[in-house]
């Protein structure tokens, strides 16, 4: 089962505990894939892995798989969803993604939202945009926080915000290690896109009929808050990136090369599980051959 | 967008309200694709059309698809899924498999248990089994009715049985037509098969061991009554085949041609909303215009 991989995670994976610059990682391919050529066919071969490693999962019913893909605005996250897992089962496999909490959801703790799209064991879940959210998008903007109603929180303290979000990190942590504990494997990936990037992203919704209705003229006002993001992001990861829930940056400027590299890391964390379909034993063999026996030799 | 259709859903459909005969129903491929390669190409065309009417319900969240599988054990449910909805965004389709209810469902109306998983819109959601086995393998097996606790029911007496699968038919009728009424779309199928082709079926799964897993002897013990589910399949068929939400058998000896039968109809159906990529009003777009401008001439 044993397969080459081309992508080194430790490239691309976050420290536990490390501080982490964002402007030091690279939003362009690596050397890896010399073109879009090559990375089709990579993502293809990994891709059959996936799917291979799917089937087993779903068969054997032990180990389940988290996968949280986060990044800003036009980072390519929907295209990713549907070039990585889009020849996974459907039946094996489900996507949920994270807008604005509803008024119900507001009124729990921020981890009652995600319980119920939890991945069962034999299953996949991807949540497109998280939790994680509630230290993203809602560290940028505190004033999302209010219907929370959160003891003892003063929103305008930044004391006090800041020890909420150590609080959160924290409680992210124990949430993913307990469910790392359970049999579910949880990767987190960031989509590391430049600035520039994203602009020229979001000239073509502008600009492309049947991109039109992606458009959200907030994207604009988020784009101004390119900085506070980039810091959000960065003392989340640090903070949440766990041996047993980690973080990878995937350069993610070229499509292509992100899907690949993402991919790759699925299917290799997959491999390293050895799983096998559920062996049969010796008494099972005996009454197998009895049924078929029955089988062949059935009267109408 | 008209497409041309292989198929022609008023040979599979099942007619509101007249009787049906399951015997008098072919199993076996018809003339509409003369081989395995020609289904193959079939299907790819109609997966390719299924994609892009995705797309669009997706974009215009106006309708969303409920699609139901039934069939006898070994008719070919999960393949069809995996290659009929295999190539869906991910994103925009979520897959539920309905075994048996657990001990909260069984303490709910019947049509409590779809109700989180039916589909949002812009949605699809494939039902893998669903609530009709409640009026299948509960009716051949009435004893799975114990712990429902029904007011007025006998469970040993015919009259007060056949009652209650009555109405449960008007039940789901009633339910089906609401869902519609919303603007969900509901396609029923029922995977028909020989009993001949299901021994062959099982005999694989006892034989291979990649499908070992998929083996329960249970399912030898339900082909026991074959006769009895047949009676159950052609009465609930007949009750709750409506305009709104139409059954269809589908000839699933051959596999090739029961999936590109099904995407076919289900790829007609969407075309035949007529949907498109939601319109952009002259304001909105002279809105679009500034923001083109603001993002080109941008300073950093």
């Amino acid at each position: 089962m044993a397969k080459k991989h081309r992508f080194d995670e430790a490239k691309f994976i976050v420290e536990p505990e490390k501080s982490l610059d964002l402007a030091k990682r690279t939003s362009k391919a690596g050397k890896e894939l010399v073109d879009k050529q090559i990375a089709m066919e990579a993502l293809a071969a990994d891709v059959t892995s996936l799917q291979e490693q799917q089937a087993v999962l779903f068969a054997t019913k032990q180990y389940s798989l988290l996968i949280i893909i986060q990044g800003m605005d036009a980072a390519g996250k929907d295209g990713t969803i549907r070039h990585v897992m889009g020849a996974i089962n459907p039946q094996g496999c489900r996507v949920y993604s994270f807008g604005p909490p509803n008024s119900t959801e507001v009124k729990h703790h921020f981890l009652w939202r995600p319980s119920p799209y939890l991945p069962e064991k034999g299953m996949i879940s991807l949540f497109n945009r998280s939790y994680y959210e509630e230290v993203l998008a809602v560290r940028v903007h505190p004033k999302f926080l209010e219907p929370q109603q959160i003891p003892g929180l003063k929103i305008d303290k930044p004391k006090s915000l800041e020890k909420l979000w150590e609080q959160r990190y924290k409680e992210m942590r124990t949430f993913e290690r307990a469910l790392f504990n359970n049999g579910t494997l949880v990767l987190k990936f960031y989509l590391h896109v430049s600035r520039e990037e994203q602009r020229s992203r979001l000239l073509e919704r502008l600009k492309d009929p049947e991109k039109f209705w992606k458009f959200n003229p907030r994207d604009l006002e988020e784009r101004k808050l390119w900085k506070e993001y980039t810091t959000a992001f960065e003392e989340c990861m640090e903070s949440t990136s766990t041996e047993e829930a980690p973080w990878f940056i995937i350069p993610a400027d070229d499509k292509w090369y992100a899907r690949a590299a993402i991919a790759d890391i699925i299917a290799a964390r997959l491999e390293k599980l050895g799983l096998e379909y559920p062996d049969v034993t010796d008494e099972q063999k005996a009454e197998f051959a009895t049924y078929i026996q029955q089988l062949e030799h059935e009267v109408e």
